[in-house]
């Protein structure tokens, strides 16, 4: 696409990327910038002006949303600790609750399993004790009445995947039934039933680790189909994996993209 | 699946898998559930219940061959010191010889590459100097007789990988000939011949490590059918796989699983 | 291939490889050889005879671009520290600049991300400081005269990647445009713009990184051709994926063999 004829100069784009970058990272003298002063200064010119200054300064997510789908992704690629403190700590700091934190980590173990999870719940920890933050911490109570887990997934599956999803299920009955019955169980009866997060930013969050982990392409797929189908919009879906660029690299964005475009075409 | 009708409470599921890792973590109260008290008590109850009670419990596979598989995943995925650290001492706990550890640990570097299995080794170091354990350092003598490191590595692909390893070897002839050398003398003839554990276990090993890195798709397919020449069964990859669920993530295991269709098929 | 007549003895190749790791490691008595002794002998062994005795003695691409190359694969992969803060004090071992060094890590920002990049170079200020070096942190100016961020990246994509390239940004016009902006303005118009690294040798880093990485096919396939089109050759890129074998295992080398096959065919 040409460049827009009004685009901004370095000075606007820097001075927006700053604005944010201080709300976000709480601090006036972002620790990037002074940290890559005498090393790198144009990564830190760049951290300012394209992540912040042009990515996070978009419409179509809020900065709450932006950063679940951010911890969401450096949780699942499990080698970014610092990044991930920093940005747990961002989330707090635009508004995100702990709970609504730790849900977001909880709900990456299953796309990217329970080492991801727990490495990201002890930087929340870590996050929440420097900020002197309590989590609420309302266990789920299991499910309601006669519904028994399989059913509770089934449920979920259902209203976030529809037949996609069944076919999933199906799918493994003969070769692996049990991994068919622990993905309704689990991924959708424990995890997806959490109430911490409303199952519309659950997609969101999925769509953001299954782009940055790269290696899921058929399920991120399915999963953007699932997030049309709770509510989000093909906007919101393309502002994560547009996000994800500067979290999990171009690759990952547009190899999602690709993805993304077949989800659409067949929602 | 439907759910079978005479499934587990989640009581019998939280007690069985108390029981295990108890075993496994040689502690009668389990790390995950004290740390995550207070954060996140939900998450500590899945692990006991679906990773432990659930997936663990399963048989199909020994204490010992699953430890192994999973010291095996974590070492390839390379982001999860405290669970490699926590599962290498559970091999020691499940009857895992220290030998046995470190043979799977280097046997990862085929497949993930040497800093992966140095990085392994190194929390090796750490578990075995906290738990007093001696390795038996019983060093490769290297090829008998007239064998060449090339000849034994031949030997071991064709009793492995049969006709489609050779065809992966023959493949790189046109463009990378010493790349298909290397293959066949460094991975056959040094790791594979290495006596620290037989090849049906080495082959388990591999189908963990390539299911959670999730790129490796075309050896993973390979070597599910090796698995299968070198007297594994398609239960055991199964069971692997499926434990991947717990330790890479369900689209992990789901995409290993569409290789293990085709493997099956053909072999 | 055949093992040739007169492939070298397990002794030529120890001491080929000591020879090389001591000049790298700067220490008479590598630090792997130590630490392995009496936990995984063999494994120090393979990695003196085959790492360094095999790959690194391979003539086709110089130490300083070994280490350039390495050091991107590791800053991509974002969970071997150890080793990154190994290979960027080997890097200055062999006579890479810190300046080159840098850029090399600010490079792979690109294709894996801000957080690889931003740790990537923490770990270069570590060895910098313990190495007592300075950087020349000559900043970008940015564009020349009246050529816009957008133009000089469009210039300096026809020049790498040409059509193909293009066909890239104008499958995203319909879809997300702003990413493809995005792609053309600070991948090609900040980051392959920096001057403190030459084309050739970016598109040698970016072959190595998107190799390690495993979930980046189509652009690696994409840039192996970029490589041919500003003065590499495909001996050069076959050199960097074979060493890829090394630092992220043989099926990250394989599965590139397969892209570049593609790639020279359609060049």
């Amino acid at each position: 696409m040409d460049e827009d004829a009004t685009s901004p100069s370095s000075q606007d784009r820097y001075a927006r990327g700053l604005e944010i970058l201080r709300a976000v990272g709480g601090r006036h003298d972002p620790a990037v910038v002074e940290s890559l002063a005498d090393l790198a200064p144009d990564v830190a010119r760049y951290t300012v002006e394209f992540a912040y200054g042009d990515v996070y300064a978009r419409p179509g997510l809020t900065w709450r949303e932006r950063q679940l789908v951010t911890v969401a992704a450096l949780t699942a690629l499990g080698n970014a600790a610092a990044q991930l403190h920093f940005h747990i700590r961002g989330a707090l700091e635009v508004g995100a609750t702990p709970r609504e934190i730790t849900e977001t980590i909880a709900h990456v173990s299953v796309y990217a399993g329970f080492p991801a999870a727990l490495n990201g719940l002890s930087a929340a920890r870590t996050v929440f004790s420097e900020a002197g933050t309590e989590v609420d911490v309302a266990a789920d109570p299991g499910p309601a009445g006669d519904e028994s887990r399989y059913e509770r997934g089934l449920r979920l599956l259902s209203e976030i995947d529809g037949d996609a999803g069944h076919r999933v299920v199906e799918s493994l009955r003969d070769v692996a039934p049990d991994l068919g019955r622990y993905l309704v169980e689990f991924a959708f009866g424990d995890i997806y039933a959490g109430d911490g997060l409303d199952l519309r930013t659950r997609e969101l969050v999925t769509v953001a680790a299954c782009t940055a982990l790269g290696t899921a392409a058929p399920q991120l797929r399915l999963h953007i189909g699932g997030c049309l189908s709770v509510g989000g919009t093909r906007e919101e879906v393309l502002e994560v994996i547009t996000q994800m660029a500067v979290y999990a690299g171009f690759p990952a964005a547009l190899n999602a993209l690709a993805e993304a475009r077949e989800a659409f075409a067949s929602h």
